[in-house]
């Protein structure tokens, strides 16, 4: 069984897990930290993700305890032996576009989402449009990658579990145009219909 | 052979590479965007790399492309088989201390260079603090991981690999005091003496 660190608020980065999760059919159960109070940042929460940060997960199996969300996808993926192709250049390709989300699309809408939601400081128009513009060229980029491709990598993959959940939230919190990108659209209505994404959280 | 679009001037993302390539002694040469002028963001370089970013790879032997320097740390590792363990449980170890590099380390050390070195915007006092405070926080938690063990995951690792040239410019970018964290000096002087550490870029 794997144990899900969670919280009941789907963030993008539990709904990745969330979704994997439904879509593979491995075993689970929630542990909502925030059902806890004050335990989030007990020892035995911060041995598991030390940063302090969900989603996290405990395999009850091997015992392996993972945080990072992205860590967590591809860990997944090969403990069921799906959505990451077995050869090396496929995989690589999956590889490239899931790195491509938590290094870029992740740190940037967290940064905005910092600004807008979590902190009253002010951190100026100018500081905030870099971010802005830094999401709408990644947005750019992943829209010319579904130019000729059902996902991102050709067959459904945790690169398009990794990106989809931001999708949702980039009309409003980076003011992204989603009309400029029809390919990156018609991708995400394309996920919104497979049922481990529709399906409730968690 | 790997061809590695890369700079002369070696960014903490570049020089990963070029540590993974002397340390698995895969056959390589250096494709110098910079040496090409303006042909940086030529067609031919952005099929390559969309968001215009070095390092990035061709792997000539299967026709494999990547950019993300994590992803093509992963992609060497597999190629290779060296610095990634076989074991999943063991493997995910190295993958979850490979994303928190990719997604924290790596992004805030970037916003710290680009308003200390590119840009001369200024983004004020507080915000610059948080992202400083955001690296000593994960030095803390890089120190504790390396309480009782020589390397991130205990074996030397692409992890490793991916954090140890950010601990170069700690100090001069993030006034990082190095002293209080005495496991992370230890581990960097470690991989310091590593020949394929030390080798001349590229």
């Amino acid at each position: 069984m794997i144990v899900f660190y969670s919280l009941t608020s789907a963030t993008p980065n539990i709904r990745k897990i969330s979704m994997m999760l439904n879509e593979t059919g491995l075993p689970y159960r929630v542990n909502d930290i925030h059902g806890q109070g004050s335990e989030k940042f007990t020892d035995d929460f911060m041995a598991i993700s030390p940063n302090g940060t969900v989603p996290a997960i405990l395999d009850e199996e091997n015992g392996a305890v993972l945080f990072e969300s992205g860590a967590i996808l591809h860990y997944l993926a090969e403990k069921s032996g799906s959505l990451l192709p077995a050869n090396i250049k496929d995989r690589s390709e999956v590889m490239k576009w899931l790195m491509f989300e938590v290094s870029n699309m992740g740190p940037t809408m967290g940064e905005i989402f910092h600004y807008m939601v979590q902190t009253s400081e002010e951190i100026g128009d100018i500081h905030m449009q870099r971010y802005k513009d830094k999401v709408a060229q990644f947005c750019a980029i992943l829209d010319r990658q579904l130019n000729d491709r059902e996902y991102l990598c050709g067959e459904y993959s945790i690169a398009d579990i990794a990106l989809y959940p931001w999708h949702v939230v980039l009309e409003d919190l980076a003011e992204v145009n989603l009309s400029d990108y029809p390919n990156l659209n018609d991708w995400a209505n394309r996920i919104s219909k497979r049922p481990a994404a529709a399906a409730k959280f968690p």
